[in-house]
């Protein structure tokens, strides 16, 4: 197949207009030896779209997101050794990197300081292309950064996987893997990223803990797997239950001043880790004293996405355990995407949201 | 040897007062089937002694203090097994705990809720007695808490490593000891805690790179092993020459956000650890962004002395390697201990002070 002259999308000619979603034109990156060409059939709606869209990482013209993008491969580059035309693929969050960096070369390379994004980044590879994302019919992404989906998960669950998944997969992958004991590993916020961690949590052997701020989710999280559930705004006990308890604590809340961290520290214990995965504001600070860290032995840490090794171990359990996220689909269209977009403004989604029959809608005729 | 009836000491008698220090006298607190009568032969100046006793922790009266002591086991009650009267044995800043959390039982017990300092504490267990610290010419302390000092120590250099040794020593252990790669560890402040971190991290492995401000520790530091020395305030490549190198970074300073931990934070590996050590002032805070933390994928923590399983490995360790703190000797006297304490707080110290001759000293008759 060659490369389509135009590629076409849903998105928003600025920030300010970004409620205002539309269908925009573009044409097609340079393709490169390295590269995928992507038909793409399903894309996910992640928060990081509506928080970009809507300025929140700066400012923007035509830009089109999308990074929990589900396809077929059409056409690959003659350096491609992985992927074949026909395959089942998927793109996350980041695009390419430098692939010469220490980081690049020791599975690490979604920590790339050249990183390219999924969308907004411009590509230093193809002539500093302004990058457009997977609320389109077509992308060109760098071998590294495209995975194989098996056949085991339907193609309507797999976006959620690229981004959501594998955000919340690496930090615990990492922290579970070379263990014999059951690590005691609580998930703070069951949305989009802790419904999945749950159950990604369980795979990996961990015995599960679920906060959230209410009963609401109760029934979901323990059905998901979790062994037990706090809602840390109305049971004040869990404090004194789970005193320096936990091995791990992943902060899937996007905010993490919001949450009082400082009763999740007293119930780490000593040398645990209380890693953050949401994507905090950029001004958000830790309000944090000093000899607090001191004096309970605990770390704070981040994690950013994953590895594509990471991601192709992730989709195999996932195959193999059925580990799909709860979603809610969208059929393709200006007006739903505007729906989902205010679905995550509002924060009600149960538990992601689900581009649909892409291909079909940008070939039906316009009237 | 019966227990005496009244323990001499120097100390001060309240914070307001607190650089005029004198001999103060008290009775010993009930002495336990688990505990250690010791007489004191030496007795480090710790940078906490200074904070205590000036008044950082808050008020109190008439108060010894110390808490890097070496001497001799005079009496040992009927549970005590790993200490025989005669011995000679050291003591570090804390001297008793519960002894039943779940902390205590896993190697942690110097992070029990209920741990006992060595001196500013009510002991619980003894009558709620204040306790009284090491420039002194007895403590009683639980066997827990008391370490055997292998023969390889001289015992003038020994105190040191009850507090500084351990502080540094436990978090590199906890962070090298599983590894066979090498590991590249940094060194944060080159003072009474990071000249001592860089012998450990040598002996445990690692190679090392000193940090301090300038240069005039340069000798000092590669003398005592590390590998490379960089001057935070005179060099600006290191940044760059270091980017994404370290396994550990352990912070020795006193003040955290003193230092450029940006720059610190970008000289870690993925899933690197900042580690920091040194007593940070209760206010300190730190101002952090949390977007810093998810993008750099590192952690940030800290560690608080070590537990006495560590202590007996490090003993070991220092005894075969030789590996001594660098000590100034004050004899025991009022004046001394002054000396000492302006000697802290000017920061002019090479690189930890210790009070000789205790016994000489309150054995002398009084003109």
């Amino acid at each position: 197949m060659s490369i389509p002259k135009t590629i076409k999308g849903i998105g928003s000619v600025n920030e300010k207009e970004w409620t205002s979603p539309q269908e925009l034109e573009y044409s097609p990156r340079k393709f490169n030896d390295e590269d995928v060409l992507i038909r793409i059939d399903y894309c996910g709606i992640c928060g990081s779209d509506v928080h970009t869209m809507s300025g929140g990482w700066g400012r923007y013209r035509n830009l089109v997101p999308g990074h929990e993008i589900v396809g077929r491969a059409m056409k690959v580059g003659s350096k491609v050794k992985s992927i074949k035309a026909g395959d089942r693929v998927g793109v996350g969050p980041m695009a390419g990197s430098c692939g010469e960096c220490k980081l690049c070369l020791s599975d690490n390379e979604h920590y790339c300081k050249k990183v390219i994004s999924t969308y907004r980044s411009k590509n230093y590879k193809a002539d500093n292309y302004f990058m457009q994302g997977g609320y389109a019919t077509h992308i060109i992404v760098e071998e590294n950064f495209v995975f194989s989906i098996p056949d085991g998960i339907p193609s309507n669950v797999a976006g959620p996987l690229m981004c959501a998944g594998l955000t919340v997969f690496s930090p615990l992958y990492r922290n579970l893997k070379d263990n014999n004991n059951e690590k005691l590993v609580g998930i703070i916020g069951i949305g989009g990223l802790g419904h999945l961690a749950i159950m990604f949590a369980k795979a990996l052997g961990a015995k599960v803990v679920a906060f959230s701020r209410s009963n609401s989710k109760k029934q979901d999280a323990l059905s998901l797997g979790a062994d037990d559930y706090v809602a840390t705004g109305e049971d004040t006990n869990w404090v004194s239950k789970y005193e320096r308890e936990f091995d791990v604590l992943l902060n899937c809340a996007s905010s993490f001043t919001d949450i009082n961290y400082q009763s999740f520290f007293g119930a780490l214990k000593v040398q645990g880790n209380f890693i953050t995965v949401g994507s905090p504001e950029l001004s958000e600070t830790l309000d944090l004293h000093a000899v607090q860290l001191v004096v309970s032995g605990i770390a704070l840490g981040g994690s950013l996405a994953g590895s594509k090794k990471e991601a192709l171990v992730m989709l195999d359990l996932a195959a193999k355990r059925k580990i799909f996220p709860v979603i809610e689909e969208l059929p393709m269209s200006v007006e739903n995407v505007k729906h989902g977009w205010q679905k995550v403004q509002k924060s009600d989604v149960k538990y992601r949201l689900v581009l649909t029959g892409i291909q079909n809608h940008f070939a039906k005729p316009k009237l």
